[in-house]
C-alpha cells in the first residue's frame, strides 16, 4: 500500500476521523442492551470516556463528577492546579483575558508559580475525600517528583504524557525518564502517551505501561502539523497501535488498552474511535464546554505555555450544557456534542454492536467529508 | 478495492453524488420518448419522484396533487397530521417559531399529543376522497397499530420506516417488528427502510418488502455521520443495493424496486441515484419547498422531535414555486431545483438511455467536485 | 483503471483543469520561437483561440478584431443578433437589466422576435466586408435553414452546436439532423459539438466534420452537473478525443483538429487543455470581458434562454481590457486572464515544446488544487 | 504509478506540503543535540534556511544579520538594489503605494532605471565590511555581466535564477547561457535554479553547480499555475531532485545539496522539505516579515515587474518580529512562522533524526489537509 511521492520516497495514506464513516449491517440492536463498559488497570468503568488532563478541561470538582458519572478525568499536575493555591481565581483570570497577547499572558502565569508538591495532594485528596477516582497527569521531566506527592495522596491513576512518548530517549545533557522501572514501581496503574506507530506503542506496552495515549497532531490542519510538521490523523493513528495491542494481548496475554486522545469533536468521532480499535477515547474541548468546567467556555492546552514555540492558544469552547447532560444526555443541540453516551450506544445498536470490541471490528468505508456539500446537505439531512 | 486504512484494518471507499457525473455517448434520444415510468407494488407510476414522509413535505392536500402529478407522496403517521385535529395550525406554528429553541419547541409538540388512530383514518381517506393514491409511513414500533387504522381507511401502500431498517433486531425489553408476518399479513404492498448493504437489502427482500428505501446518514457531511459517525454516500449505498436487488430477481423472479432517500439536492442527483442503480427517488427538502407545502418554507425530520438525542433540526427550505412547477415545469431557477421531470428526461435522451433501466447502466465516471472551483467555474458554465 | 462504486457498478476517474499541472524538463525554448499556429478547415490560424459563440463574446465588429488578431470568432445565428435588427441596443438592455428575474427577462427577449435569415445575412457580410474571416454557428434544429443564408452571405466556417452532438439521434416525432449529409453538402467546413469519448467523436469525424468541439458540463460544479448529473472534466474529455483523432488520422490520413470548449478560466488552463490533447481552446467568459465585447461586462450562455429548463443565468464577468491585451498583451492583472498568447507561448517555451503538436506530449502531473491552501500558497507565490 | 487520465495520457500523482505528514517512531532525541548544519561550496552553515534574492526580503544589512545567525541570505541584483542609489527610499515607496495600480508601478519603477555595476560592488562590499557572507543573484541573461562586478568586489556566491532554469536552452535570436562554462570560470560557488525533475536536475550538477534550487509553481493554486499551467508541488519535486543528487553523488562522489525555493509558510513545511530529501530550505515572505526587512510588512517577486505577462503581486506579509526570533525564537505566534530553527530541532528530535540527512528518511504519511475540518480541529488541536 506504499505510494511513491517522488522519486525514491515513498509513504502511507492515512486517514482522519472525516475521511470515514461505519457501515450498519443486517442486525440491529437495542441501545439499551449495549455494553459499553470496558477495564483500565484493573478497574472496571462505566464509559469509556476519559476527560484530558487540561486545565481548562478538569479540575477537582469536575473529577468527581466524571466519576459519579462512570468516566474518568485526569488532573493535571503540571498546571495551575498544582501552582496556584487559588487555582479557579487564575483560571477564570485565563478565561477573563483579552485575546490580544494571550499566549504570552499564559506563558508569564505558568512561569511565575512553581509546581508544588503539597498542592498536588490537597488536589488528590479533594477528587479521594468526594468518593472520586483519582487520576493525573504529568510530564515525563517532572513525572518522578509529582509521583511521589501522589500516590502519598491516594492517587488511583497515574499518566506520563508528552507530544511523543517513547521507551528510547536521547540527550547528553537530560538523564532518560526510565519508564519501564517508572511501571514497575508505580504502586497504581501508569498510562503512557502519547504515541502512534506499532512499534512505539508495543515497546511501551512492554515497559509495563497499563494503557496507551494515542495521538500525535492527530488533526488534518493542527498546531503540530503547522509548527512541527508532524502528525497523523487519528483512525489510521489508532489502528496501527491497536494491532500492536492485539498482538501484545497474543503474545503475552494482557489486554493493555488503547485511549484515543485528540482531535475528537463528537459523538461520530467517538463512534469512529473506537471503530478504528480504540477501547476508550480522551476529550478536552468537549468536557471544557461544560457548565461545571474550570475556565468556562474556554480551553488552552499545556503547549500554549512552552517558553519558546507555543503551540496552540486559548480558545473559545463556549459553554454546551452540564457534564450530565454532555455525556448522557438530553441533548439540546444536534451537532453531536451532547449525550455522547446515547449517541454511542445508538451508533453500536445501528451497527449491531454488542460490546466495544465487536464495535472494534464493524464495516468501516471511506467516505471523505467534501466542503463543497457542507451547506446543501446539512440541509438535506435535517430533513431526510 | 480494500484499502488498508491502518494496522490491520481495512475500508472500502464509498461515493457520494457530488464525486461522480454521468457521460454521454454516441446516442441521443429525443427527450420526449424517454419512457420515466416504474412500478411498486404492481402499480404503474409515471414519474419515479415520492415525497419523503416529512411533516414539512406531505399533507393530505399535496398527496393528493403528487398523484395527479403521476408520482407519490407518503404521509408520516408518527407526525402532526396523526396527533392534532387542526394539523395545519400546529405546523404554521413550527414555521413561524423563532430560531433559537426550535428543537426543543418541536420536541414538546411531538411530546404533547398521542397519535390518534381516528385521525390516521381521517387523514387517509381525505387523500382517498379527492382521488389521490394514499401511502403512510410508520415507525417499526407503531407500525402495527398504525396499519389497523390505515388499512381500515384504505390506504393503499404502508411504509415502515427506521434510521437502520433490518429483518434482525435484539433487545432484552420490547419484542422485534416481525418484518416477515407484517409483510405477509398486510392487504397492500409494504415498503422497508432504511437500508445501506447487500446483505440488509437482501433479507428485506426475502422478508417480503416491495420495496426498498436505500439512504443511511447519506451525505458526507450529515447530522448521522457528526452523530453517530455512521453513514453511507448514496452512490455506493444504491450500487450495493441494486446488486442485492438484481440477484434476488435472478434467483426469484421477483423485482423489488429500490428508492434512493435522502441526501437529494436537484435534477443531477436524480439523474445519478438512478444512474447508479435505483428505480426512483424519495425528496424531502426540495417537495417541502413547494408552494403547496404544509409548512411553507420549512422542514425538518422525525429524528428532530428525538427527545434525548435530536438529529437535525427545523431547516429554511425557502418557496421554489408550486409542485407543478416543482415537477414537471418549467423552472425559473438554474439550481436544478425545478423541472424535476424534464432535467431527467433530458439528462436520459442526452445519455441514450430509453427507459430507467436503461438509466441504470450509462457510463458513470468519478470526478468529484472541488471547493476551489467554485466560483470560477460558475461562472465559466454560466456562458459556455 | 476502473474502480468499484458499490456492487457491481464501475467508474473510471476523470480530471480536470484544477487536478493536474505541467512538468518543465532539461530543455527550454526562447518563447519567441515557439510556433503556435494551427490549421482548420485547411486554412492555418496565427492563434490557437476561438471565441465562443455567445451572444454576450461575439458581434460582427469582434469578430473581425478576433480576424486581425489571429484568431477566430463564431457569431451565434440562434441569438440575438439573427433575431432583432439593432442587436446592440438589446445586448445592451441585457446588460443593464437588474439581476432579479433576470432569467425571465432573457427567456422573454429570446422568444419575442424570431431568427431572420435577411439578419444574418446581414451580419456575415458586416465581417466579411471589414476583411474578417466569418463563422457562425447554429443548432441542430436551426442549422440547415440559417446555412442557407449564411452560405448566401458568404461564410467562411459553419459550427453546429447542441449540449450533446452526436451522429445518431432517436426521435419519435422530429427528424434527424443529418450530420453526414449536412457536412457533404456545406460548401465550407463544418465544425461539430460539442462531444465527449471516443466512440462519439470518432462517428462525428466519419461523418464529415472538420472540427470537433469537445466539452460537455466541463466544470466539477457546473450547472449541466446539478440541473442534468452529466459533464466530463475536461482534461480527461480532450485527451478521450484525441485519442480517436490520433487514431482517425492514422486510419484515414486526415488530421481533424479537436478544440477544447468550455471551463477555460486562464492561461494555465488553455495550456493543459493543449498538453491534453487539444488543437486549440475555445472560450467564453474571458472574450466577453473584452472592453469590445456587446453586452459589456455580462455574459451568458444559450441554455439561459430555455424556456422550460433555463440551465446558467446571466453573468457579471468585468472588463478587462481591449480584445488585443487579453490575446497579447502586456497583462496589467496576474490572474492569467490576459496576454494568452504570451502567456501559451512561456509556457511551451519552459515546457520545451516548440510547437503544439509537441506540447501535446509535456509532462503532465496530477496535483490537485486544494482550497485550504489558497491564501497562504497565493501569499507564497506572489513573492517565491 | 502512472495514471490514465483519459485516451492514451497518463501522470503521476505529485504530493505538496499539505498533503503530507511526518511520524514519529520509537526514539526521541533531545532538540539540543539535533545537528542541523550543512554544507554549501565546502561552506559550513549553522542552519539550514537561505533568504530568498527578493527586494523586499533582502537587504545589505538584512544579509549580514542572517549571516551572523549562521544562516544565508542572498541578494538580487537585478532588483532596486542594483538600480537605484538610494534603495531604501525606493523599496518604502513601493511598501506605501496604495494597492490599486500596484502592478504597473512596479513595473514602471524597474524599467525607469537601469542595473549599475557600480551599484552591484557597493552592496556586497556593505555586507563584506559588515563580517557577512555575500551571496548573490542574478538572471541568466545578466549574470555574466553582474557576476563581473560581484566577483570584483569579493562575493561569496553566485546564484543564477529563472522561472526555469536549464543546461539546454534554445533560442534562434539570442545567445544561450553557458552554464558549465559559467560555473567552471566563476572563482566562487554557482547555484544555479529553479529547476524540478531528476533529469534537469542531473544535468546540472554535471555542468557543475554547486547547489540546486528546487521549485518551479510549486503551490497548488499559485500564479504560475493560474497564468502557464506549470508547476510541481514540492514534495514530489523535492523527492525527484533528491533521487538526482544521490545518484550523481554515488556516480561521482561530489554531493551538491539541494534547497527547496518556494511554497514554505511555516516550520512544518521546512521539516517536510527535508524529510523530502532537501538539504535546505530557501524563504521569502517568512524573512520579508521580519522587522529588519527592507519593506516593511510588503513583498513582491521579481516576475511582478514583467513588463508583458506579470506573476504575481505586491502583497502584505505583516511584521511577525525581529529575525532573530523568526529563526531563533522564542515564538509569539503559534502559527510555524516564528523559532523555525526551534521547531526543526524539536521535529527531528521528535522524530528521532540525529541531522539531516537522517531527517531526510523519516517516515512521511500521506494525510491530506481537508477544508472542512478547518474550523472544529484547529479548536480541537489548541487544547487537546
Amino acid at each position: 500500500m506504499e505510494i511513491v511521492v517522488g522519486g525514491r520516497r515513498k509513504a502511507k495514506r492515512a486517514y482522519g476521523f472525516d475521511e470515514v464513516a461505519l457501515v450498519p449491517g443486517p442486525l440491529v440492536i437495542d441501545a439499551r442492551d449495549v455494553d459499553i463498559s470496558w477495564m483500565l488497570g484493573g478497574r472496571k468503568f462505566d464509559i469509556p470516556i476519559i476527560a484530558a488532563a487540561l486545565d481548562g478541561a478538569v479540575n477537582p470538582a469536575l473529577a468527581v463528577t466524571m466519576s459519579e458519572l462512570g468516566g474518568l478525568a485526569v488532573l493535571n499536575l503540571d498546571g495551575i492546579q498544582a501552582r496556584y493555591e487559588d487555582a479557579e481565581a487564575v483560571l477564570q483570570k485565563i478565561a477573563d483575558a483579552p485575546s490580544e497577547g494571550i499566549i504570552h499572558y499564559i506563558q508569564d502565569l505558568y512561569a511565575a508559580a512553581p509546581v508544588q508538591p503539597e498542592l498536588i495532594k490537597r488536589r488528590i485528596r479533594q477528587i479521594k475525600d468526594a468518593g472520586g477516582v483519582a487520576a493525573v497527569s504529568a510530564a515525563p521531566h517532572t513525572a518522578q517528583k509529582a509521583a511521589e506527592a501522589a500516590v502519598e495522596a491516594g492517587v488511583d491513576f497515574f499518566f506520563v504524557q508528552s507530544t511523543v512518548g517513547t521507551v528510547r530517549f536521547e540527550s547528553s545533557t537530560i538523564s532518560q525518564f526510565p519508564v519501564a522501572d517508572f511501571c514497575k514501581n508505580a504502586p497504581v496503574p501508569v498510562i503512557v502517551g502519547n504515541t502512534v506507530g506499532y512499534q512505539a506503542t508495543y515497546e511501551l506496552m512492554e515497559a509495563g505501561a497499563a494503557g496507551i495515549l494515542v495521538g500525535v497532531g492527530p488533526g488534518h490542519i493542527c498546531t503540530s502539523r503547522k509548527v512541527l510538521g508532524i502528525g497523523v490523523p487519528q483512525i489510521s493513528a489508532t489502528a496501527d497501535c491497536a494491532a500492536a495491542r492485539d498482538d501484545f494481548f497474543e503474545k503475552n496475554g494482557k489486554y493493555i488498552p488503547i485511549i484515543t486522545d485528540g482531535g475528537i469533536r463528537n459523538g461520530g468521532d467517538i463512534s469512529k474511535a473506537i471503530a478504528a480499535g480504540a477501547d476508550a477515547v480522551m476529550l478536552g474541548s468537549t468536557i471544557a464546554a461544560a457548565a461545571e468546567a474550570p475556565a468556562p467556555g474556554y480551553s488552552w492546552g499545556m503547549a500554549t505555555s512552552s517558553a519558546d514555540l507555543p503551540r496552540g492558544t486559548r480558545i473559545k469552547v463556549g459553554v454546551s450544557g452540564s457534564l450530565k447532560d454532555i455525556l448522557l444526555g438530553p441533548a439540546h443541540k444536534d451537532d453531536g456534542t451532547m449525550n455522547l453516551v446515547g449517541a454511542l450506544r445508538l451508533a453500536m445498536g445501528s451497527l449491531g454492536a454488542h460490546n466495544l470490541r465487536e464495535m472494534q471490528t464493524v464495516e468501516m468505508i471511506i467516505a471523505p467529508a467534501i466542503a463543497s456539500e457542507g451547506k446543501s446537505l446539512q440541509r438535506a439531512q435535517g430533513v431526510g
